[in-house]
């Protein structure tokens, strides 16, 4: 204690710039839910808190469509949310069948191999869904699997898969399914109850419109009760479903200190699930498929390719080819500098190839459709390109006077 | 999809109460880290933000007091700084000595046990510091021990360990030592690099006076060997430093995406690590002692007997005996209907015993201290107890007025 200080550097204030965020999240915040980020803290065992806290689980059963007593937001990244699933439900030597078509379900493969587990892979084609005949067969091949796990929204791609028909093979196999819906949440049906799912997670900032860092998640009583049959204790103290339990859903209300919750953060998913609630959930899906379709009508225009064949693709996520001779990253910066402009670049085998523009929750809005084309037509006029600006926001406007919304 | 959906809940935008918090954590913010907080978000890949991680990186290592490259915060509670110290670091079958003298070494020890390891339990009384001879006897007993682990400032008790006598103790035994500092960092002295301390995590929400879910944590080189080192895969995909390192200190600045850094929280990590360095650590650790200073006066006009002895108490930290006949429940109840006052309650074998007043970061200032005090009088006296506010508060204002600061 005696040896000088390390020297302070010299660093101050930073200034944060405005940007409009059309990636594949975090997604533009409403400034309903900006304020209420913003609220002084408060203790996470103060009773006005727990509270809110019992109301966030009943918002996100609405989320969800589920009556899941286990249904909560993890106090972490969409990832923590999916490692959530994985490291409860997955003991050593469970053999797990596990979807990829995109980044998202390699990360499953990772969970699953970390926590003992083998993996079975199901490949599909990156941009494609998941086949449901190739997890049909997959699951004949197998009679041993003890879970499905595949992702309903790929982020990376932009891809749907059909959740209902998959979580029905696990189901009929006997096996448990871990549905990733960090996309698709509050943007595309999902339907927690209806398919049958067992485990699903999501993140708050992609069609929440939250800030980044919770991860709302939701487990079926079967879940459950195959997390307290585990032989092993989680190799997790954080994750453990059984601890968690007593602090967000305690018998007779009665919490135990687990670990301190990020409040700030709780009370903006808390309004925008209240904003999600006041729109109605049929309401923000046709809203996201509008944006999309006059996004789409622009992009049309420009000549702009969609990497996903037409039924199975995300309004929220829009990934489309980029058009030859054309620097990616140039664009991109661009798009950020001049236009203060957030698009999302192409990940893994995509790097370079895709971009990947997000219409989620409040990002999800017209001025945000015509921003993107008109900027992006610049962008590529200004680089030599034909794009025609003025017939690709008409086509978008197009869209929006023939909308019975 | 034909189904009806399950209808929407009756809940609105939730009031939220202007609370002062003087509990355990989380504490007050200042209104500059509750405005960067509030920006609009961008991207976790925006150039912008990119180079906030940076200066945040930077301003993390004055505040641990290290040059250790591998310094960040991870994106969860101070219980995932925790879990990622120990999922890293601990492989099946290793030893460690853990020292328990509250709660939060009694969660290293489950921490250990998770990951495969063998925790050799050195016990001291809550309240009491770790004894370093018992460590020393640990290590003699146990050589082929690999760490040792403990609490810096015991959040459950209020009591500070000689953390440079510890880490000594580890490293002539050859065993990396772990170190938590979440109730300690920017309240009383962390010295990484002085201590020679291997792994130390912490949390935003105590004397950084940030929003809650954000864990500092430094490594050092020897750690990050360990870590290489290791035969193995981290049972973790989340919290595997070989992965979050390419994210947060990829050579040359090339990131890699690993998961959605909650943005808006390190914006507000990021300030108050600013307003950590304007004060200055020393100015700032002086300050927790003041106010510290003057609340004990205080507690000894109203007879309140600390539970921790006085050459190991927490400033930041106040844990006091609760007295002989007053009801804890109710007076916690009165604090915070009243004068929207947090304290917090004792836990495990305090639970009832104890009150845990917070003096921390921005929540360390003589506001608080004075409200405090006469809220605590004030409830005291109207339960029949002997409580003289007026003496009180004096004492007090003579700490303010013979201090030099």
């Amino acid at each position: 204690m005696n040896a000088p200080l390390i020297p302070p550097p010299g660093i101050a204030s930073c200034p944060i710039p405005n940007r409009v965020l059309m990636g594949p999240g975090p997604s533009d915040m409403h400034p309903r839910v900006v304020a209420a980020l913003g609220h002084s803290a408060i203790g996470h065992l103060d009773p006005a808190f727990v509270a809110m806290m019992e109301e966030i689980k009943v918002l996100l059963r609405y989320a969800f469509q589920t009556e899941n007593a286990l249904t909560f937001a993890v106090s972490g990244p969409g990832s923590v949310g999916m490692e959530t699933c994985f490291v409860n439900l997955v003991e050593p030597g469970d053999k797990v069948i596990v979807c990829r078509n995109g980044v998202f379900g390699g990360r499953m493969i990772e969970n699953v191999q970390r926590f003992g587990g083998t993996a079975v892979v199901v490949e599909d084609t990156w941009g494609e869904p998941v086949d449901p005949r190739k997890v049909a067969d997959a699951l004949k091949a197998n009679p041993d699997a003890k879970m499905v796990a595949f992702v309903h929204a790929e982020t990376s791609t932009g891809a749907q898969s059909d959740a209902a028909a998959l979580v029905k093979l696990a189901r009929e196999a006997g096996c448990l399914s871990i549905v990733d819906t960090v996309t698709s949440l509050g943007g595309t049906p999902v339907l927690a109850d209806a398919w049958g799912a067992d485990a699903i997670y999501s993140g708050s900032q992609k069609c929440l419109s939250c800030v980044p860092g919770l991860a709302p998640v939701t487990f079926s009583e079967r879940a459950v009760e195959r997390v307290k049959a585990r032989k092993q204790k989680v190799p997790s103290w954080f994750m453990d479903l059984g601890l968690v339990l007593e602090y967000w859903s305690a018998p007779g209300g009665k919490r135990t200190y687990h670990h301190t919750a990020p409040v700030n953060s709780l009370f903006a998913l808390h309004e925008s699930l209240v904003m999600l609630k006041e729109e109605g959930l049929e309401q923000a899906w046709a809203r996201h498929r509008l944006h999309h379709e006059a996004l789409k009508a622009g992009f049309d225009v420009l000549g702009l390719r969609f990497v996903v064949r037409e039924d199975a693709r995300l309004p929220q996520l829009n990934a489309v080819y980029i058009p030859e001779g054309v620097d990616d990253a140039a664009v991109r910066k661009q798009l950020l500098e001049k236009y203060n402009l957030e698009i999302g670049a192409g990940l893994g085998p995509l790097a370079g190839k895709v971009w990947r523009f997000g219409l989620m929750g409040h990002s999800a809005r017209r001025e945000n459709v015509d921003l993107c084309l008109g900027a992006l037509a610049d962008v590529l006029s200004g680089m030599g390109k034909a794009a025609d600006k003025k017939t690709a926001l008409a086509a978008a406007s197009s869209v929006y006077a023939t909308s019975t919304r």
